[in-house]
């Protein structure tokens, strides 16, 4: 998926369609369940074990920015160019395909994704997200899927580009709970 | 318990001692397998579903201010008082013992506990939250211990009371991408 903003195509003439409204349903969005459905059956997470539903709601969170906690057909592409990238960059040091990779790993899938964080932040991160000393690529995705929104939340308030933000309470809390 | 921290009493002495080193094993500290395995067998959530592991590791992560990623024994009983309280707080409004509670419901109880918070953030907590509109045991403890990591996070950085807080994107992901 080429990830691009271009002039949209009509969803009816775009190959993803009707696979999404398969998967939506009646309401035409799709929720963490029929998420978590669609990923597991697809056979997306190859050998790897399935995304557990926690890691789809906060998939759906990530993109849901008119707060209605499911996810419309743009956003349902939008995931899907983010997940293929983050798997294939699991994938690059995963080399024994054990389904785990380790700590010091971890952050170079982090910054080779192009995130500038301290190694404090590094080390508060991976051990938010091991278990056992490795990280699963379930969590790996849950950890990509949150630096993701939350970078987002914080460079969308950063209009200067001055690379810190004055939070008032409250909007700090919307934006670091709906993830 | 009290809760309070006036004149810490010797460990060997404190009646939790016992059921905490039980817990802990041969480390010392407590992970979240080991929570989650102590909060079952007590019969801590009675009637309620048992805690996923995701949200034991979110109520280690809320009080792990070294980042070890487990939980000494004054953090232990420092848990079990914010979660009795948090239970009793959710029994308070789950009156027929459905083992959910509605939106506005949830609302009230964050409001009850403190937090002041926008109709704006409650809603972004309640979608988040929610599954088929009624928030069940966990997510209610969930959002609870991230709520108060967040705040306490903010509080400590709010060192003029100003209800804002000039934030780094280095330390904003660092105090939220923790917990
Ligand atoms: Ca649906
Ligand atoms: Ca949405
Ligand atoms: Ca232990």
């Amino acid at each position: 998926y080429p990830g691009t903003y271009g002039a949209p195509q009509p969803a009816a003439n775009d190959p993803m369609w009707g696979y999404f409204t398969a998967i939506a349903g009646q309401d035409g969005e799709i929720d963490a369940e029929e998420l978590q459905r669609c990923l597991t059956q697809s056979g997306f997470t190859g050998s790897y074990t399935p995304f557990s539903l926690e890691t789809c709601r906060i998939m759906i969170a990530m993109l849901d920015r008119d707060f209605t906690g499911k996810m419309g057909f743009n956003e349902f592409k939008e995931l899907f160019t983010a997940l293929n990238g983050w798997k294939q960059n699991f994938m690059m040091f995963d080399q024994d395909r054990s389904g785990t990779v380790e700590p010091h790993e971890m952050s170079q899938a982090i910054s080779s994704m192009g995130y500038r964080v301290s190694p404090q932040a590094l080390n508060a991160i991976i051990k938010r997200y091991n278990k056992g000393g490795r990280i699963f690529f379930d969590d790996y995705v849950a950890c990509c899927v949150k630096l993701r929104a939350l970078t987002d939340n914080f460079r969308r308030r950063d209009t200067m580009h001055q690379g810190s933000v004055n939070f008032q309470y409250d909007d700090f809390i919307l934006c670091t709970m709906a993830i």
